[in-house]
């Protein structure tokens, strides 16, 4: 009950005192976001409606004709960009700016991980505002029928709200409130609006390679990830690479009865099993000899900036309930090694599925976070080997079953490769001005992280030359990636007021 | 095309040749099950339609209205037992042969193991005739339509089919050719159809105890299992036991994005596969200290027995496509030791399903395999030690937050303790009968096989006094446990000639 009379004081207070322009340009910022919140959350529920997996094509186009839409509403120059028939589209935009030196590609991704039905608490591409973190049974808030200013902690939820969608309504929302301040950019803006992120951006070299001079700049900012498990600000000199490689394990051509044939017939869940075991510790470890062998070790000063972060570890314990961490480093430090996740594994059936059979296969997916200066190839060259030496006859198709029938020990491989990591030295002129900018836009110092966990595609983007930061705007409890994907509303006001700050307020 | 020609030719030619009555015993069945092909094959499809996952009582309940009704049609008296309201419903039935000295309880399960529609070719509760094994795009065949003797390698595909209404109708089939050829029955005939065997048999004990004098017989002869994978018939003299676990491991309390906590929060994925590999070999020994501590083992009788049988293994290898086994031990013999079985394992999703995340959960569902002289009790015991001793906590229910962030190793089980195993003795007179008598019925010796790799629930029956024998009828490729279940129509053939010579000539 304090909390919610906390902000409803204060955001009428913030309404009545504040005027549309003449404050400084936080103020200014947040006296055109009080008065437009429902535009601003209509803006992105429309965009969730759009389903967004980058496997079908035609959803992505209809995401690149929105977005387009939006950027044009704000007076950019757009154009589609593609890597040719049959893939996702990506997004271009551009506002010049009268006398500015610098040019800044503003980076997001409008395609979103697979949301399959099972868990979400509602359809996945139908944005429903709900209070706090995912709970079942929580009832759904008519914010369009809502009167005054929107509680903060009230969060959106669909798929991409948070992962990248809300972004992307941040930026044109900060550009809508920079003008109505009546301020110009600092500096010559361009936007990258990419199609197929979270499927490894398979296209994305491609189509920067083929509009070089279109993407010419600066500087490119990601607005992709989250802020700190604090809620601080945050802003970030780097990303984990990543590859991905689907696996399959191969026992008997037909499920067998397992009663019959359990201990003869060879359990590709129970091969699959060691597999992981000798692949990866419960303490996180990679255990295949020299995986990490080259490896770019953090820099002093990259370390200090890890050791300032302030503690999130106990709290992050309390809040997911975990009996126990992989390890004892900090968060971050363990997230800036190389690592290899299991995100799935299934064979057979457990509970009401399970059957007395001995299953035909059993896969697993899992993921590689790169570091600096591994390459997902040579992360490729590395497992294939020590798949070979461990006994494995690699596959890249469905064996035949004379295939099956010649190996002890088969497995087949899907690879997503992805892409290499990146660090951009935090002391360049333009690492500073951003920081300096984000301090501005937040009323408050960003944290520095040397390299964030998860993985943005900055590999391509520091290929063109100039350097990549990353400004992150989302909650850190939204659910990336997984069911009941949320944006927090007081992250999503946060977002416009710093990307507004990157707008009208960045030089160097 | 000389196959096909061969049986048409043999089948014209026994229809041709044989009375209905007059010749022995056997041609005289066959004779009218080439009159009768139809309606034996149309009152499985019947039975098979009635949907029977021993879960659903109201549908078990279905199943017994159907099989009293088709003892009934024998003239059996017919009795439902149950062990309470709410529970799946038995069926008994008696048909006293005026002079008999013997009485033999005949056992037969209607329940079957779940069957979600996923890898069916078609619904598993629709009989569908087809030819051979399971083949995607294999066309139904019309048998309803078919004139003349069907093809023996057509097979009826559907739930049940083989585990166990086959065998059911069989024993109908054999009553009914049987009468047709003047005999009557050489023993006191009881039949006793349970109504969850494939759910561990959880009420069978109380019913047995409960109608010990109805039960009352000199023998219990089981109709369960399939045949020898030569085809050959056989009588087996015990059963494995069973008890089945499923385990669930947890992570973190909500699914998290793996680049930004996957080095820290514990996957539960990499620990199930720990624990599995830490349980179980990919040689299919148990690694569990002590763990087949007290096992009987197999006598020299029992040994020579099993080294009789017919080599299969190198035929199994080629039709399963096997690259190894996992033991150079004859099947036979490696499933007659103690076994841990994984039917599944899930955690996260693979595929198209898959997602950067670290799952909140992870799945398995084993079954252990018993053998004289283990309990159910006594492995459970021993498996939770064994789980403590490695760390875990164990809970018996889904565990609250608090409990989660308490045990750095939590697992919860479900136990299904089962039963435990039977080897009846080889010489007894009865033991000498049988064999003889499916001799006489199948036209040739039987194999003869001390114990069954799967579970029926012999040790129930066991515990009434009476030797328990198993005579099995349905071929072993039948899918049994799994997709695509199904039953060859020769193996229905000779399951009527056996049992019908179980029923008129059994004599000790």
């Amino acid at each position: 009950m304090g909390r919610w009379l906390g902000w409803i004081v204060a955001a009428a207070l913030a309404l009545a005192s504040l005027p549309a322009s003449g404050g400084t340009l936080r103020e200014d910022v947040r006296a055109w976001r009080l008065k437009n919140e429902k535009a601003v959350v209509g803006e992105l529920a429309d965009l969730v409606a759009i389903p967004n997996v980058a496997d079908k094509v035609e959803d992505i186009d209809r995401n690149a004709e929105a977005v387009s839409a939006l950027l044009a509403r704000r007076g950019l120059k757009t154009k589609i960009l593609s890597a040719g028939p049959g893939t996702p589209a990506s997004v271009f935009g551009e506002l010049k700016t009268p006398g500015a030196r610098r040019t800044v590609v503003f980076y997001a991704h409008m395609d979103g991980q697979p949301a399959p039905r099972a868990g979400w608490f509602s359809e996945p591409f139908t944005a429903v505002m709900r209070e706090g973190l995912p709970r079942e049974g929580a009832p759904d808030i008519d914010w369009r029928a809502h009167q005054g200013p929107m509680n903060p902690e009230w969060r959106l939820y669909g798929r991409s709200t948070s992962d990248d969608k809300g972004p992307i309504v941040a930026l044109m929302a900060a550009l809508d409130a920079v003008r109505a301040s009546g301020r110009k950019p600092s500096v010559n803006i361009k936007v990258f609006i990419e199609g197929e992120e979270e499927a490894g951006s398979p296209h994305l070299a491609k189509i920067l390679a083929e509009n070089r001079e279109l993407l010419k700049a600066d500087a490119w900012i990601l607005l992709d990830g989250p802020v700190h498990q604090t809620r601080a600000p945050q802003v970030l000199f780097g990303a984990r690479g990543v590859s991905e490689v689907e696996m399959t394990v191969y026992g008997p051509l037909r499920p067998l009865h397992d009663g019959h044939y359990g201990n003869w017939a060879p359990n590709p869940g129970v091969m699959l099993a060691h597999l992981i075991a000798r692949m990866r510790g419960e303490d996180g470890r990679i255990l295949i000899p020299g995986f990490g062998d080259g490896v770019r070790p953090l820099t002093p000063a990259e370390e200090r900036a890890l050791a300032a972060l302030p503690p999130v570890e106990e709290q992050l314990r309390r809040d997911l309930a975990l009996g126990r961490t992989e390890t004892d480093e900090r968060l971050l430090n363990a997230i800036s090694r190389p690592s290899i996740n299991l995100r799935g594994v299934a064979a057979g059936g457990v509970g009401e599925a399970a059957n007395n059979a001995v299953p035909t296969e059993a896969r697993a997916s899992i993921d590689f976070r790169l570091v600096p200066d591994q390459t997902p190839q040579k992360v490729r060259e590395r497992f294939e080997a020590w798949l070979r030496a461990e006994g494995w006859h690699i596959v890249y198709e469905a064996p035949t079953p004379e295939v099956r029938a010649a190996h002890p020990k088969l497995i087949r491989l899907d690879w997503n490769l992805g892409y290499a990591a990146v660090r951009t030295d935090m002391d360049l002129p333009v690492s500073k001005a951003v920081i300096a900018s984000v301090e501005r836009g937040a009323g408050r110092p960003p944290l520095v992280v040397p390299m964030l966990g998860g993985s943005v595609p900055m590999h391509f983007f520091a290929e063109l030359g100039a350097p990549v930061l990353l400004v992150p705007m989302v909650n850190h409890d939204n659910n990336q990636h997984a069911v009941n994907e949320n944006l927090r509303l007081q992250n999503l006001w946060d977002g416009i007021e710093i990307y507004a700050a990157l707008i009208a307020d960045l030089r160097w």
